[in-house]
């Protein structure tokens, strides 16, 4: 469950005054932020506390995580010549992350760690669009307008993608997680000549250096992508909750398994009900090839943490 | 093409210094703004502009709009009580929205005026959350918490949408449109039990009043609904550009037309990409029983009115 933190009074304790590029950064905080909900929830894996943009700071692009706003960037991706501003990303330029992880394998003991890293399309939308942005207009003139500059900026997000999250592997994460958050807005055809190459060329890289470590690849709104994200390559195709889990699996394919899907919106709802969702849910899994069970998006930051508890809990006991 | 204006400097200049919810009551300037990219683009239908939340302030709910926010309501809709704050709409309390159809009818001549209304689960949203809301968490957390609630709460709204509609069908509208913005959050089976009653009932009332009006129904984000949002009863279903034409004609069914869906974001394309696309919309169109064309989302306001024109010229073309 990403962002399991946004709803934990431990989380906002540790973060009081703590921009949030700054907590990303910072060894002590990722290790305690990344462990508390594990430490709350007794969840089976920890999830690599991080922000999408980290990597682009870490090469150098100028950005600031506003609160309240997102991810703001100084001067935003418009023309060929910003590709310089794009270099690969390298270990030495981010021993934090390394570090982190480290200090994470060693406090999670027997619980595993998955590696985190935005996706090539969606750190493109942040750099193009200059932040978070309603309809990414700017984002797909370029997709649509500039195919071969676009290419090489999704070619080189692809490669910073995949060495932040084999950074984090060679430091110890036993799975990755790449988070294509807004790809949901992409038409079918154009995703799967546009953008599925990217996220198939970082899911790639990962498996030629580390050829067993299993790659989770999550999507929100991406029902009409499910074929074409699976066919990226990763072991486990995350879902949102729009799609029941069957029928996106069945979109996504045999070789693959399933993550999600419960409505996040369900953990305000009586627990009869919310209970009886978290049941249905792990029914639905069990008509796939593999599930893994999570929230179909982050959790909300007014979340009641003991809600939270009683879902694993429950889902434990099934 | 809703939101058309927006673009357009002939709206920002009737628009300065007249609030959202005014300019949405002043018949001149209803009629005004509904004509301008009638004028400009020579389309083939105008729609009529409002807001979704014309009819709940109607009826006496506290709701202002908020320039670069949105609808924020003045006490949220939270428990039983709140039901007696939404009465029926009757023709007497919107005298000004017959008066703005009339003018415009008799404006537009033989180009025909559709209506405007927002869909219960729309307007639901903005009720329960206060205001403009990412995730919904509140809005579902009454619809999945108490199901008796929301259904009167939804059947009370259907009635307010609907008598919105036939007071611009009386007054001379030839079609009308239900806009439900964020039914796309909704999953399929609980849109089918918990949402689409009441859009089937406002479709339906309009549909007993006036039988030979064609009625217009959607949504974004909607590709696992479109089945139900068919069986909802309106004659056409209009679609974003996430899914292709004639797939989402597929699952809606041959009983209806379709509306849509070219990608927004492509009037920012050059003219040979956005071109083609177009053709490309047109072509998928005659692959379904029927086609109206028209953008997948509302119209971006930095949409270059020159390119939405060639636009409209290249469609009457083919």
């Amino acid at each position: 469950m990403r962002q399991a933190g946004r709803s934990l009074p431990e989380y906002r304790r540790v973060r009081a005054g703590v921009g949030m590029l700054e907590s990303c950064r910072t060894p002590e905080l990722v290790t305690e932020i990344t462990l508390q909900p594990v430490r709350r929830y007794g969840v089976d894996a920890a999830i690599f506390f991080s922000d999408i943009v980290v990597p682009l700071a870490a090469v150098g692009v100028g950005v600031e995580i506003r609160p309240g706003v997102g991810p703001v960037i100084d001067q935003p991706f418009r023309t060929a010549a910003d590709l310089d501003r794009l270099p690969d990303l390298h270990a030495e330029q981010i021993p934090d992350i390394g570090e982190s992880v480290r200090l994470l394998v060693a406090e999670l003991g027997p619980t595993p760690l998955i590696g985190f890293a935005g996706a090539p399309f969606t750190l493109a939308s942040y750099l193009v669009e200059g932040g978070p942005s309603r309809d990414l207009v700017r984002t797909k003139a370029l997709m649509y307008g500039d195919p071969p500059l676009w290419a090489a900026l999704l070619e080189r997000l692809a490669r910073i993608s995949a060495a932040f999250l084999t950074v984090q592997i060679a430091a110890g994460a036993r799975a990755v997680q790449l988070f294509d958050s807004w790809v949901g807005a992409v038409p079918a055809a154009d995703y799967r000549r546009l953008v599925q190459p990217a996220s198939a060329a970082a899911l790639d890289a990962v498996h030629r250096a580390f050829p067993h470590v299993p790659r989770i690849h999550f999507g929100v709104g991406t029902g009409e992508l499910l074929a074409d994200i699976g066919a990226a390559g990763a072991e486990v195709v995350g879902v949102d909750f729009r799609i029941p889990l069957d029928e996106a699996s069945r979109r996504i394919g045999p070789q693959h398994a399933v993550q999600g899907n419960l409505d996040p919106a369900l953990l305000f709802a009586p627990w009869e009900v919310l209970a009886q969702r978290v049941r249905d849910t792990v029914e639905a899994g069990r008509r796939t090839p593999g599930h893994v069970f999570n929230l179909g998006h982050g959790v909300p930051p007014t979340a009641d943490p003991d809600v939270l508890a009683r879902v694993v809990d429950l889902v434990h006991s099934l």
